[in-house]
């Protein structure tokens, strides 16, 4: 076993310490390139403050929109430091975990210039942090002029559309340009200051990126969905009350939720694919710049980047309505495809001027043309003039069953098609690179060329974000609109406005689905090639056990997201029922009810949940590469990508079929509100929505820490043996790694099946002694 | 790449006919055992024919029950001779096909002893033929002997639960001998005939009975989930009538469902099963008979099977209750362990004495054990006294959608038990037999000792079948016992058969998956020893890309068959609908309904459905080989299997969750029958039954056509270039070969989408004018 980190470390023991590397081995072009693109990362961040301060001039509305939007930022701001409290001790216990990977590790993953292990291990940890500052900042950031722009746009309704529209996209914007600019700053920096050995820094940076991700994923999926489905159950089921009526207690938690989920959760992990992108771009560029000595392996898919942020700049700014009541929908599409436009030129000029290889071109092209084909499949499976949606729509009228049955068909056929594109994708992309190089070398250039396919897929990630998180600020803007009892015409705007963000949203989770995949591949790729692998042969027993236990990680984890959203929900409807019959003047709506109590246990439960599946993705590469080895892992992390990708799409577009049916019925279809089958498509909306928001989307985040924690700790998996690389035997240090990593999960588990209820419930004597 | 299967070619041309070589070959003892298995084969079959004599001089009730019992036979044989009718043209065609596979194929499968490439491919098609005979006999025979004992166990229940219970279990025995003894005869005469060319043949046999018993599953399963579940909500859901109420016009199609689908449908696949797991063991010892000259490797299987035919005759007849009004499920467990201790002692004993090496008796033991570890998680996951079941019943009080998601929590959370249970068990195998040989062979010991492992699991197949089949024969037999009106007391005794048979079901259902994969991992290994593929890549983009595309596969093939159900059901609805408001006296329960309608508009529905799911698993395997090649085909074969056994045992289990949550329900727990709880479980349950009972089950047979319609085709794909075997190169036919697929692929989809519908239905407007 060769390990190519490994190739050409130089022996001579010099422990001089060599950054910025890079900066002297680029011509001048290049040079000027680099400072460009920083130039471009600080401009997105710039834009972006531009924006906030445009938005906070704006004017919140009455005492009562300001009263809520305050209770709601107030509930948002709560759960993430809790979060943030409950995860800091574990980041920084990984960063020294991590700084060992790289100095321990060391003896295997060496510096290209001598520099010294601590100095590698230091760089790894810091990126690590560094990830995992931008990861949270973006989300907080984000989240927090989201909550902005909700009673704005409220406001806003009451006298223009054209407002309203533009706020609420400018507020979104916001999150994507923040995305757009730590991701390509970060990245860039990282590489400039340690060149050559930036991959060894590049997984740590991803691995903060995406862990955090992870954290924000899972606990606000969990959190949004406890608290949307155990409103809708109490509420729009049992009580036959609307949505956001102010009565029921639930109805802030359902706000913050949106906030949490949607805003802060999506926007980590979207930046977290934009990070994981181009980290793997890099990595696999480095090693083909170590066979070619080409530099614009490396610089090509920054300058890519750099490009986009720039169109993102350009677009989002232009986007508007024409006129008064236009379509909001079209003119987004407008702004995106102005960025599409723009973007592409750029990379056809890149690739033909400064690389002076078309290939470049065209793999970012496919990237681009597949985010197209996910968006199309998106549509097709989830939109409401198309044949999936009627079909569900229609199984509402012989109830429940059907409906749940329908979606469950569709979101199987969905995940094919998803499947279907990514395969030809990758086919393409080794059609465009199959005469890069003979035996290994044709692997690391079809890989390379996957990677740049996920760089243009997630081209436009300033516009992407801005797209959907405009979801969750109109869909708050309309519960404010709501619950102030604003005009009719005001709530009508935001009626129209809130519909847009349903199909903004599907379409953005398809590409981040599918861009987790992509970057998961290359990783892989980066995996064989990092530690040298001669095969990743199913037939040996080794791999094909770990490729099965692989295949059954998803669906754990899935399980854990879906009962803890169960279990959440479950309290929170025993404390709004408590509420309701125990609050005098609660349910006459004489009183406010308690909402802070349900934000609350929105936020215990969501912390509970929390722990295990994070656990899981960080044991379980640990225990199997361990125990089995590299080889088998990689056959672990086949069976991880394969799952987790059909199961995600699966989950996201049942969900969002349903979703869309009930709405199709609530506008008239069948009976329209109150009908049969109206709740035949609600029961449906209630199923998808903890698949499509929380357990699905986690999905995203959960492949990639798999990923990055297996080329992390890989090293440790390996000893020297008179000079060849091998596998580590199972000392008893290495069993009790394993036994104890075991022994956490199941503890973990065990811990967060507790039955510890949060919240009052009535005993199920004293209910029917008064029901009696 | 060297093909193995070459191996020892003779080149003399001589082209004299060798037949009965294996004879030759044995010893002494080996003579006597292998006339000992056909005579054990032979005496199942007797065995049989005595239980039907037995069974049908039994009484078959008052003229009413005789009425329905007929209605029922007339509507069973009815679809049985519709299906055979519809596939005889495809299985002739494919006959011919196959004999090509033999003969063109024939350059590359050449006969170890010079035999002509017309006798191979003659075996080959006649063994194809003999398979899927055999396979349609058990269906037919033992859904036939079911539906004789249905009434009869009615009859009997008026006066003794002892001897209900014996007619009832004794019904069931009748198919589980015939699939024992037809299986080991078929498989026994073959090697006896061909001997060392009798892989060549086997596969064909093998593959005749899946591809019948994946019609059998697929047509079936559809057929009695859209009857149930149509019946189910017109019925119970929408009228709020009782299951098997004789004014509904489902309730005869219903009853027939449950024996096309669970009797025929399940015999023939685990006939199936039974058959592929016995023909992978011999293909693998074939192999290890070329490298060690020791015929045991084939014999030892052999003897085991009818080590578990002996101990099945006399546990079977064993069964009954001790006293009047013991637990059912009492005596049917204590001959199953009778059964077990018998077969595992002679396992020991042939290991010791015969094969003088233990690890057979090992292997075998390590399959006994996984049975008893699936019936534990199946157990553990759908049984009413664990927490899971308890926890779906709990969720029910807060309505249907939380049901639902507690359902797909735990049928997740079952899958990866599963899947853990088989990796460990393919680990154990690759532990006993790790010195089993270097390189290559240690390869082809390992998955010998996985086949051994399939083989220990279905030893005690004639006890499973008789457990299974028991659970469609009370479940019909309490049908006529509600539409006859029998006695409180037969009505009773009647009830809590039907219960055992719930129970006994899903636990046959979970091994009956295992030993899929275990077989279709032990093809897959025997795909790339006879092929001589040099390793399975993941790493090679062709093979990664169709891994991908295998995963999707079994998503694509559940959602055409839920789909199918849930068309099925629509059409049922509205007939039955119709009948009500429309046929005077039906509702007033005056005048009987037309249940022949019903009955026919299932077959209809059933067979348009059949040919899409059938050609999906057929011809994917031979586009991915033609367009691929080999190696990329084996990752689509992993894929198949990974995500084929996730997906199977995760619908499975959710659906006997859901189904024994209703249960509880209505044994009274949180207000029984009529509670909103109840309702709430009754959707879960209809959500799961086309999961458990039609697309989970079909899985098996999917998972083992594609795999062995690879091995079939994979010749052909082959071409010799100066002496070394290499992928054919893509040629116009080639390509004529691959498009034609994909579109009959498509037609094929577009047709059973086509909304062409069955029986009468209301216009939406003719039904609201009516309403209003």
């Amino acid at each position: 076993m060769s390990v190519n980190l490994l190739q050409g470390a130089q022996e001579t023991g010099s422990m001089s310490i060599k950054l910025l590397q890079g900066f002297k081995e680029a011509d001048t072009f290049e040079k000027y390139a680099l400072v460009a693109v920083i130039i471009v990362a600080l401009l997105g961040l710039v834009y972006a403050a531009f924006l906030a301060r445009q938005i906070l001039r704006e004017p919140e509305g009455t005492d009562r929109m300001k009263h809520i939007a305050k209770a709601i930022r107030t509930g948002g701001n709560a759960y993430l430091k809790r979060q943030f409290r409950t995860i800091v001790l574990l980041i920084f216990a990984l960063a020294v975990f991590i700084f060992f990977t790289g100095y321990v590790g060391g003896e295997v993953i060496k510096s290209e210039y001598g520099n010294p292990k601590w100095l590698i291990g230091l760089g790894r940890a810091g990126g690590f942090l560094m990830g995992a500052l931008f990861s949270a900042l973006v989300g907080y950031i984000g989240m927090n002029m989201a909550m902005q722009g909700n009673s704005r746009v409220a406001e806003a309704s009451r006298t223009s559309f054209t407002k309203a529209l533009k706020i609420a996209y400018r507020s979104g914007t916001i999150t994507g340009m923040l995305t757009d600019g730590l991701g390509l700053f970060g990245g860039t920096i990282i590489f400039l200051v340690f060149f050559r050995d930036s991959p060894l820094v590049l997984i740590g940076f991803g691995f903060g990126a995406t862990l955090l991700a992870l954290f924000m994923r899972v606990g606000g999926g969990i959190y949004t969905k406890s608290a949307d489905v155990g409103a809708d159950l109490v509420g729009k089921v049992e009580k036959g009350i609307p949505e956001d009526d102010p009565r029921n207690a639930a109805v802030i938690a359902d706000q913050v939720g949106d906030n949490v989920g949607d805003c802060a959760g999506m926007a980590a992990d979207i930046f977290e694919s934009y990070e994981v992108t181009i980290v793997s771009a890099l990595i696999l560029g480095v090693l083909l710049y170590d066979v070619t000595h080409e530099l614009h392996w490396i610089i090509f898919p920054l300058l890519v980047r750099a490009a986009g942020v720039l169109s993102s700049i350009i677009s989002t700014y232009s986007v508007r309505a024409l006129r008064e009541g236009e379509n909001a929908m079209k003119a987004i599409h407008r702004g995106y495809l102005f960025a599409a436009s723009i973007s592409i030129t750029s990379f056809a000029l890149f690739a033909h001027f400064y690389c002076d290889d078309l290939r470049f071109f065209y793999a970012t092209a496919v990237g681009v043309a597949l985010a197209v084909s996910i968006q199309f499949i998106t549509d097709y499976y989830t939109s409401t003039e198309r044949a999936p949606v009627k079909e569900v729509a229609k199984s509402t009228k012989t109830g429940s069953a059907t409906t749940i049955l329908s979606g469950l068909g569709i979101g199987y056929e969905s995940t094919v098609m998803g499947i279907l594109a990514i395969a030809v994708s990758i086919g393409l992309s080794a059609a465009i690179w199959r005469h890069g190089g003979a035996g290994t070398d044709q692997i690391l250039y079809i890989f390379y060329g996957v990677a740049l396919c996920g760089i243009g897929q997630l081209t436009l990630t300033g516009n992407n974000i801005a797209m959907d998180s405009f979801g969750p600020i109109v869909d708050n803007a309309n519960g404010i609109g709501e619950m102030s009892k604003l005009e009719p015409q005001a709530r009508q705007t935001l009626a129209d406005l809130d519909a847009v963000g349903n199909t903004t949203k599907a379409v953005t989770k398809g590409i981040a689905i599918a861009s987790a995949v992509l970057a998961a591949v290359a990783l892989f790729a980066a995996f064989y090639e990092d530690f040298g692998l001669e095969a990743i042969n199913l037939i040996q027993w080794k791999v094909f056990v770990c490729f099965l236990i692989g295949g059954a990680i998803p669906f754990m984890f899935s399980a854990l997201t879906i009962r803890a959203v169960g279990r959440g929900a479950y309290f929170i409807v025993n404390e709004v029922r408590y509420q309701f019959t125990h609050v005098k003047g609660v349910w006459e709506g004489t009183v406010d009810p308690d909402y802070g109590k349900v934000v609350s246990i929105c936020t215990a439960a969501a912390q509970r949940e929390l722990i295990t599946p994070a656990l899981l993705a960080i044991v379980s590469p640990i225990v199997i590469g361990f125990l089995f080895g590299l080889e088998a892992l990689a056959g672990f992390l086949a069976g991880v990508i394969l799952v987790g990708q059909l199961l995600a799409v699966f989950m996201a577009n049942a969900g969002g079929a349903w979703d869309n049916a009930k709405k199709t019925i609530e506008d008239g279809l069948y009976g329209g509100k109150g009908s049969e089958a109206h709740k035949a498509s609600v029961v449906g909306d209630t199923v998808g929505d903890p698949l499509k928001d929380t357990a699905g989307p986690a999905l995203n985040p959960l492949i990639k820490v798999i990923n990055l924690v297996a080329v992390l700790a890989a090293p440790m998996m390996l000893v020297e043996v008179s000079g060849v690389w091998k596998q580590r035997d199972l000392s008893a240090g290495i069993y009790a790694v394993i036994v104890l990593g075991i022994l956490a999960i199941i503890a973990s588990i065990w811990f967060s099946k507790r039955a510890e209820a949060f919240g009052r419930e009535e005993t199920e004597e004293a209910g029917e002694a008064r029901e009696a």
